[in-house]
Order: C-alpha cells, then structure tokens, then sequence
C-alpha cells in the first residue's frame, strides 16, 4: 500500500468551531477534515494545517496536508471531500503534494486579516467576524504602532502562555498595515510565522494605541521588555481570518485592498 | 396625560427573530421593540410597523410608528431605545411624527432587496443572508421576466393564502431588477404595497426563469390567471432585505448599486 499525499486549501467559519486543532468531544475544522478523509481512506491518515487557528478565528485560506492510502485524481478527492464536510467549511483546492510536504513546517509566509466595527453602537449584521470598538480611534497613530513591530524581533510580549508553544520568540514581521475607513477598519499583517495569539495581542495593543489609552512608544517597550502585561488586551477572535499561507514555488503573500464581507 | 408619537427607523438581523409581528412565546422584532416602549412608558403604548416581515427576512429600513405617554427630546427617545434593545436589532433615527401618522398606511412606497448566492458549492460565510442557487443563471431572462411584473397588476398569482391578508390583490411595481454578477446577484423592487409573500414568490419564479426551468411568457400566465400554483417556489427568508420605506414629505424609493454586505 503506497500512500499519496495531497495539499487542500480551506476556508471555514470559525463561528462554530472549537479551532482547528482536534480535540476529544469538540467540534473542530481539523477533526471534520479527518473523519471526511477516514471516511475516503479507511484507517483515518493524518491531516495536518498550515495554521492551529483558535476557537471563533475563520480561515479563507488555510492550507492543510493529507494523506490517503492510495493515489486518486485530486479533483475526485476535492469533490468527495466536499461532500463529507460540513457547510460552515469549504476545501476550495486539491492537488498533489511532494513526499516531504509539510502544511506547517513547509510554509513561508502567512497573512492574517483583522477586521473592526468602529461605531458609537455595535453592528447589528456579521457580529460573528468582526470586533466592535466604539470608536473614534486614531488610525495614523495605529499605523505607527505597526510599524514599530515590523521586521525581525522577539515576540516574547506579544504571545500568550501555552504548552505547545516552542521556545524561540524570533519572527519576522514583513508587513503590518491598517487600511479601510468609517466604520469599518481592518490591520493585515505578513510574517514568516506568528506566537500563541500573537496577531490578537498586537491588534488590541494597537486599538489601544488608536484610543489614546496608550502611547506608541509603549508598543516599543512591549518588544524590548518582552513583557506581556505591558502590552494591551487580546483582541477578540471573531474579527481574524487567516488569509493565505506561502509555500515553497508559490508567489509571497500580498496584501488586499478590501476586507471580505459577505 | 398627552400621548406622544413618534416614528423610528429600526434594523434587524432576522436570523434569530420569529419576524416583525408579536406573538405570545415568540421572540419578535415587535415584542422586543414593545417591551422596551413598555419600560419607557409604561402601560406599553402602540408599535406598528410599516411592514410585517416574515421570520428568517432581515430589515435595513424598517419603519414604525410608536407612541409614548407624554413628549420626550427624540434623540432621549433614540438612546433609551437603543439600551433596551438587543443587539441583532439597532434603532437607527427616531423623530416626532403628526398625530396622524401610522407606519403601515401612511407608506406610499417600499423597496425590497434579495440577495443570491449563485456557484456550484454553497457560500461557507454568510448563509444567514442569502439563498444559494447552484447557478448557472441567465440573468438576461430574469431581467426579461423581471419587467413583466412592472406597473399595477392583479398579484394574486403572486401572493400566498394568510387569514390577514386583505381582498384586493392589484398593486403597483414601479421598478423590479437584478443586478451584481458573478457568484452576487440581487434583485430590487419598488413598489406601492406588496401582497403576503410577494416578493419571495417573484424571486423564486424568476429564478426558475433563470436556471432555464421556465419561460418568461410563463410569468405572464401567472400575473393573467392569478393562479398560485402556476407561479415558482416561494424563495427562503434569509435572502430577503426590507430596504426602505417612503412616507409623505419624503424623497421617493431609489434602488442601490450594490447589495448590503458585513
């Protein structure tokens, strides 16, 4: 028996996952994908993601590897596959994938969205992936906090704790940016990879930033120290969609000029 | 004691509403919007909407006529209001209206959105907001089909059985188009009343116009004989958009260019 790996891409609302990861008793994107491909390839192969998104984060474009026990076109393994899973997650692509693919050790880059409602009342409509901030916010003084954080430093006050964390804090931050206007405001950030709930603690230090409740020198002291209860709340997940994931051959990941709306 | 009416113009996201229309032991837009009256004034005075809009249909601009037990400043009615509603629902404007003024009778036009979803797979994001129609659609014979209906006609053809609905089923359309394209099409109508159903009706037929199971003259056939059972399925609540309503003194229903997204 020769196994055949494949890469898929995935798009999924968070909303009412327990993140990616699989866990016993929870409903989650990875645990989804498994039972669908045990399903096509008794024995249950290993599926394995770009990116462990956490519980309420959405995907458009998570990218995942997969093993079945026996090549088969990969737009018959997209069509089954789409059949086998639920609708609040879509594999929008399928395609073969070298031996030594690895969806996470493999990627290069990724690119996360971060979407806010800034209004005097809350959003009466998509609740579910945005986070309120009943502004006004500063959106130049934002930007210069985001530009505090971009190219290579240690993350260290910028992660929250956990035990599957690896120890190095070092990332490279390519591209961090807030664009959008009015109501609706939204940060994309590029790097080679990102700590435990990196990309939430940076946003809610920078809508901090936005509020005037903090200064952008502060956000320099949070990198220098690598304090973590120097830096400003965890942003809610329902606002972040991770966007793209790079890959070896692959163009880099680039920003986009309007935030998904549905 | 001198009652005092006012007029509100309310959103909703229908999802979790049993509709407009209070009823014992349903959550209603109608009931959530009397209780917070009943707490500003209590003895719980008159709420009467401008269109009773069915469970599952959201609404931009729905209207209502609500009446207090003696006059407040309008923006202290606005922002109680807003404290004693939820959140799936937002008081947008609130303003005196003239003793006779009645949200339902006093409309002279109202115009209705409803979005599409059109692809092979259904959308992952959103589906609380649109119907999915594994297109392909032809939306020049939905635009053909679409000005069948326009002008005053008998919409008996059109409406579905409700003991509340009044006799005289002719009414008058004054714009009916779709517009978007890609995987987001819509369709807008202006009109002067519409019957229980009507607009979900025209869409469901126009659809089936579309997807090439029915001819435009088919359309005409059910305007001519009134028949309901000639006509297409009744398109499902989540697509379907109360946008505006036009009263006295007010500029006319105009339709948008793009369709609401969050």
């Amino acid at each position: 028996m020769t196994a055949s790996r494949y890469q898929v891409t995935i798009e999924y609302d968070g909303t009412d996952f327990h993140g990616w990861q699989a866990q016993e008793g929870w409903r989650t994107v990875q645990g989804c994908l498994r039972e669908a491909v045990a399903q096509l390839s008794p024995g249950g192969y290993e599926v394995i993601g770009a990116s462990r998104t956490d519980r309420g984060v959405h995907a458009l474009g998570q990218r995942a590897s997969i093993e079945l026990d026996r090549p088969r076109p990969p737009e018959q393994v997209l069509s089954a596959l789409r059949a086998l899973t639920p609708e609040d997650m879509s594999i929008r692509d399928c395609d073969f994938a070298p031996p030594d693919f690895h969806a996470r050790f493999s990627a290069i880059e990724k690119r996360y969205l971060y979407r806010l409602f800034v209004s005097s009342s809350g959003p009466t409509f998509g609740r579910g992936w945005r986070w309120w901030v009943p502004g006004p916010v500063d959106v130049e003084a934002m930007n210069a906090a985001a530009r505090v954080v971009v190219g290579e430093h240690d993350f260290a006050g910028f992660r929250n704790r956990s035990k599957d964390e690896p120890d190095n804090p070092v990332r490279t931050i390519r591209h961090a940016e807030w664009s959008g206007g009015g109501e609706d405001l939204f940060f994309q950030v590029i790097g080679n990879a990102f700590l435990y709930k990196m990309v939430r603690n940076l946003v809610g230090t920078f809508v901090e930033v936005g509020r005037g409740l903090r200064s952008v020198d502060s956000v320099r002291e949070v990198l220098a120290t690598g304090e973590r209860q120097r830096g400003g709340v965890t942003a809610p997940p329902q606002g972040l969609f991770l966007m793209e994931i790079q890959y070896p051959g692959e163009p880099p990941c680039a920003p986009q000029a309007a935030p998904p709306t549905f």
